[in-house]
């Protein structure tokens, strides 16, 4: 055992640490990146040993900000350090890892050590991988997505029918939902919307949404919003929500990869967590995102209706076309004022996007019981085209705290390069991969301001220098590194109607 | 990209980090853990962000030492962070979790971008679980052996002959090498014995070593120890022999995993890499060691077999019993003394440990063409009794820089306590784990004088009040920590003839 006095240390690893003095080290049985226990009168908390000559003296610990304030102490006083114990959930991964059924105990004492910080990111990450690898069946999934929602806040409503919709993403530009979300509250139905901010997309529809108002909220106030508006659209995590979700999520990005347990457990561990019962999932198909034809996507449909039988969570599948971003504008700032300008005037917004909102809008107002059935597309239209959706999304915009722009009040990037058709043709890909790399190069999403809105789609016909998209950031060096790119990706693609000239056999 | 002033930071993170200013980070694209490349006029390295509030201002960014070596720069001077590309490996690793075989060059270049630190502890760690998942066949771990050694140093010799033994572990008090490299080496048989320190066991051969001379060599002394007295027994470490090596056992030891590929890739890379032609393999068989039965132990013979064809070494594999620790001594001390007590006295000493030291030098001796075929144990046996071996190994010793002690010179730990025997009875089971984790908990390996010598082995009759066996320990604390672990977990038992009296029908 060791025993220093704490030091404050101003150092964000990521992670529980903390720093000791090689001198104090020298001769015990502590090594650099050991797990230890801290220990105080007060309470106790798991962090790595790193070492030091200088940072803190002979005697002292080295101790984060929240570690302090974990167990209760103050710089100065003393802490306990001892070996911790192995985390219990070890034999549980190096099961799944051979490639066995774990049982609800096992799973929820992996979730658990997840949500108490017990794992390291090398533990998580074999544990990811091997849920990757060697799948889960329905149980664990069940157990799974239970044990995420519960290890985190858990919001209740007085009504019975609470909806949501969910895109499990991929498809740039996607901000339906600001469109969608204002005509259901506007016909009475309760559609309390938490989204994620961007995780490898240029905007997520909390990115979005930001622009326009506050959207970290506490239960309580995103309570009383849906209370006065029947709906809103905020962040998810303002709320702590299925913590272990983002933490797995953090694993799986370097990697790239999304095992379908964790894809179906994240969704819909927040449905629980966020007290709805039915949701609509919308699952886009296509080039460049995550479901790549439809019958992937049908059984992934499949998958998420039986977990929702497990849950008592009604769900309902759609599989949208994702081969292309959906509208013309991509990033923050300009998906926000393309949804203000579709809800103002949908008769001139892009095709693409009134669709898919209306469609997605209508099944639940079908099932909520304000349209007959095959009725639901008809009756959003009417709410939007009437603008009781957009007054329904000031009100919105209002209670979350902000105040409703015009979509020429939305700020832009100063920094703008247009990029334009190398010949006459037609465009016939627009890739998603590589329009989204484009926008996160200009910035997006911490640069609100940054993004690209395109001028033509696919199948359009477009003549030498026409104007294809146009690139925005907020700093000039990243419009210069995004145009780069964007000259090496080459997003949107135009050819001529002859594609290959054969002279010879 | 940020342009901001080096400033060292004193601090040992186990990778590389930068730590920057949380106000230089803000409305850049730059987040906390992105991996960055940090650049100077000299050269680059890559690292990952972590922030801070005050340990570094505005302007500048805390690096570690060795970075600020790497790039050639001191404190004060500019350099550039940009984000660092992803590693061009992620995609391999993501193939092999999905089951596919890795071509050459998919291997080589994950294990490059392990050697230079590209990937993080997520990634690796997700590569290494798809290896032990999905496994690997003989060409990817011939490729991943060589990739291996080529990444590091390697040892050449001019005499074509060089030999080795290895044991792949498990054994507590395993010091037979102390006594079968001399025996060699003084038949005139080249054998430069690398060995680790302690990984997850008590005492390495490298630590036992040490406490009787310096085991941290460099090549060009090695190779002159080498020429004068045909043998060595050093660390490996001293050297910079596969280094990816000891890179993968960081993230496999969390979990507990030794994927088979690893296992063998991590020793037969070792044998590139020292210019061994030959080698001996002891694999252990029994309760508490890697390899649980003679099948399994069979199997993984037949691999390393195949590997060394493919690698052009010879390789012949031993099963040896593992079931109980090897003679009577666990811990650096107290092995080093019962080595050399062996080495004088061979008649009085533990007939396990002279049995496996005469078998393995045995085949060595037979193969090198110092005995005929069936020969080479009494051989072995007669260069022990002698006295030439322990000549040999006081030679060793010398010239790595030692002072021959005899064994009563060798400092144990001052904190002792005996253990006794509950019952009269016979010792029915000596648990290799329960003995390593009691040893470790008296302070071993990096307390040298810690360990726990056994009076009786398993068979033996033991009378009620008799020491089973006495615990070492360099502080009090920790000999207290080591008897209160032994009284849990029971190491050593001991049963009467009685097992069970059925009373009751």
């Amino acid at each position: 055992m060791l025993f220093l006095n704490a030091k404050f240390i101003d150092l964000d690893l990521g992670e529980n640490a903390v720093i000791v003095n090689e001198e104090d080290l020298k001769g015990t049985s502590y090594y650099p990146q050991d797990r230890v226990l801290i220990e105080s009168h007060a309470g106790s908390v798991i962090g790595n040993i790193y070492s030091t000559k200088t940072m803190v003296q002979k005697g002292e610990v080295g101790m984060l900000v929240s570690e302090l304030a974990e167990i209760s102490i103050s710089e100065g006083e003393e802490v306990k350090l001892r070996h911790a114990e192995k985390p219990e959930s070890i034999p549980f991964i190096k099961k799944k890892m051979d490639g066995q059924v774990l049982n609800p105990h096992e799973i929820r004492t992996i979730i658990d050590e997840i949500v108490s910080k017990k794992l390291s990111n090398i533990e998580l990450s074999a544990f990811v991988s091997s849920t990757y690898i060697n799948g889960m069946n329905m149980d664990e999934i069940g157990e799974m997505t239970k044990r995420i929602a519960e290890t985190g806040d858990m919001i209740s409503w007085e009504k019975n029918l609470v909806v949501d919709i969910h895109s499990i993403g991929g498809v740039p530009g996607n901000k339906y939902a600001l469109l969608s979300i204002p005509i259901l509250a506007a016909a009475g139905i309760t559609i309390p919307k938490t989204s994620s901010r961007a995780i490898t997309s240029p905007a997520g529809t909390a990115d979005v949404m930001e622009v326009l108002t506050n959207v970290e909220l506490k239960e309580d106030e995103i309570k009383r919003i849906v209370k006065t508006t029947n709906g809103c659209l905020v962040w998810g995590g303002g709320v702590n929500l299925a913590p272990a979700d983002d933490i797995i999520i953090n694993v799986e990005r370097p990697v790239s990869i999304d095992p379908q347990p964790q894809l179906l457990a994240s969704v819909m561990a927040k449905k629980i967590a966020t007290g709805i019962k039915y949701t609509v999932i919308d699952i886009p198909v296509g080039k460049g995102v995550k479901i790549k034809n439809e019958a992937e996507g049908a059984k992934l449909a499949r998958k998420f209706i039986e977990l929702g039988e497990l849950l008592n969570i009604k769900v309902e599948c759609v599989l949208t076309y994702g081969g292309q971003p959906l509208g013309r504008a991509i990033g923050p700032a300009l998906e926000a004022k393309e949804a203000i300008e579709a809800l103002q005037d949908p008769k001139n917004a892009p095709k693409s996007l009134i669709e898919k909102a209306l469609s997605l809008a209508g099944i639940l107002l079908e099932l909520g019981g304000a349209a007959q059935i095959g009725e639901g597309q008809n009756l959003a239209w009417e709410i939007l085209e009437s603008g009781r959706a957009l007054e329904k999304f000031n009100q919105i915009i209002i209670e979350q705290g902000g105040t409703p722009k015009k979509p020429e009040e939305i700020e832009l990037g100063d920094y703008i390069e247009e990029i334009i058709a190398p010949i006459d043709g037609y465009v016939t890909d627009i890739n998603n991969t590589g329009i989204t790399n484009v926008v996160k190069e200009a910035g997006a999403p911490r640069d609100k301001k940054a993004g690209l809105l395109l001028n033509s789609k696919i199948g359009n016909k477009v003549k030498k220098g026409d104007v294809l998209y146009t690139i925005y950031s907020g700093s000039e060096e990243r419009l210069v590194s995004a145009v780069n790119l964007a000259r090496r990706v080459y997003p949107v693609k135009v050819e001529g109607m002859l594609i290959e000239r054969i002279s010879k056999f």
